[in-house]
Parts: structure tokens; sequence; C-alpha cells
């Protein structure tokens, strides 16, 4: 278990000051959407636990659920193995998607075969 | 369910002609990794159900497995409402991580206080 600290400085942010964070259901284990936070909004999720993301197009700050509704409680934050991901295991509140579904990868689906 | 025409049709890939795919172990929905595609890696996917990716710093399509042998098997490709994500449901075979973790999120994990 690292603390705060040692998460942010794990955390290596792309070019445009972003990291890609995937929100989890903490307890069915769905994968419910993926979005951006920059530094500032990892900080206010890691301090709040309020899921904090940073809108590319609208350029700002969002917190996830603050006019939907929807929020999502974070229980835990992970890191991957070169810090350019982040996992958040969540309880999401509602629906996650804007269109209203659970998930946002509700949308479209392609079934590969399986070979065993 | 889609075909992979109407996939490929969904995906959005960004300025550098990329789409970020996390893969999920199909059956204890673990997440195991994050990578890249390119438009030819989710086509090699779709076709082979071998996860296929892009390495942004090698500049080339890597086959997930081709040296270590852990290799992915595909089962789905689901892209996001927006189709600037893909979640792959895969059978990881091995560890999906170049540490030998079973995860590449087994890194930093921050637990927050729940408030419930």
């Amino acid at each position: 278990m690292a603390t705060s600290a040692e998460l942010l400085e794990r955390v290596r942010f792309n070019g445009d000051g972003l990291v890609p964070a995937i929100a989890q259901q903490w307890d069915t284990r769905e994968v419910v959407m993926m979005a951006w936070m920059d530094r500032p909004a990892l900080e206010r999720t890691l301090a709040t636990g309020e899921a904090t993301y940073y809108s590319r197009s609208r350029r700002e700050q969002w917190v996830k659920g603050s006019t939907s509704g929807n929020t999502q409680q974070v229980r835990a934050v992970l890191a991957d193995c070169d810090g350019d991901t982040l996992l958040l295991l969540v309880d999401q509140r509602g629906p996650a998607c804007h269109t209203g579904e659970r998930s946002c990868f509700d949308a479209v689906a392609v079934h590969l075969q399986a070979e065993s």
C-alpha cells in the first residue's frame, strides 16, 4: 500500500500533462469508463475520494457526477508498471455513461470466435 | 453484436493515429494492462484474435506474447460511447506484465478511506 505522495511521484503525465484513468466498479469489476486526469485532478481525487477528471475538449477539471448526480466514490487508485496509466476502483452511483448506460463500453462489441 | 467493419467505422483514432486499448481478463474481470493500437494493429487483432498493439517508443506493431509466450487471446473488442477507447476481453496466458506480475496494475496502490 502506498501513500498519495508516493503515487504522485510515480505517475508519468504525457506531453499534454495528462494521464489516462480507467474506472472500474470495485465489486463487480465492470470497467465503466476511461477518462483523463491532469495532476490537479488526480490530487483532488486523492484528497476528496471524488473521481475528478480533466476534459480535453472543455479544457477544465470536472468532478464526475457534479451535474448528473452519477458520482464515483473512489476506493483505490492504482498506477501501472511504468506509471503512465491509472486504474480507479470506484463505487459508481447510477449510470457511468452520459448515454444513460451503466458502462461507456455498452456501445459496440465484436465477439471473436474462441479457438479453444 | 457488431461486425469488425462496424467497429472499425466507429473507432476514432487520435492525432497520432492511435487508440488506447484496455485488456481485461474475460472471466475474472481483472484489468491486466493498457496499451495502444493503430488501425493495422486493431485490424490484425480482429482478424487473428491475437492481441496486437503499437509501441509508441519502438514505433512498430507488436503481438502480445510473441517473445514472452504470454499471449492474449481476444474474445471480444468493445468500443466506448465516443469510440476513442477500446476494451478487450482477453484470455491472458501467464503474467500480462513484463515485470512478471499478473497485472501491470500490481505496482502501486493507494487505498482511500471509504465514507460509507
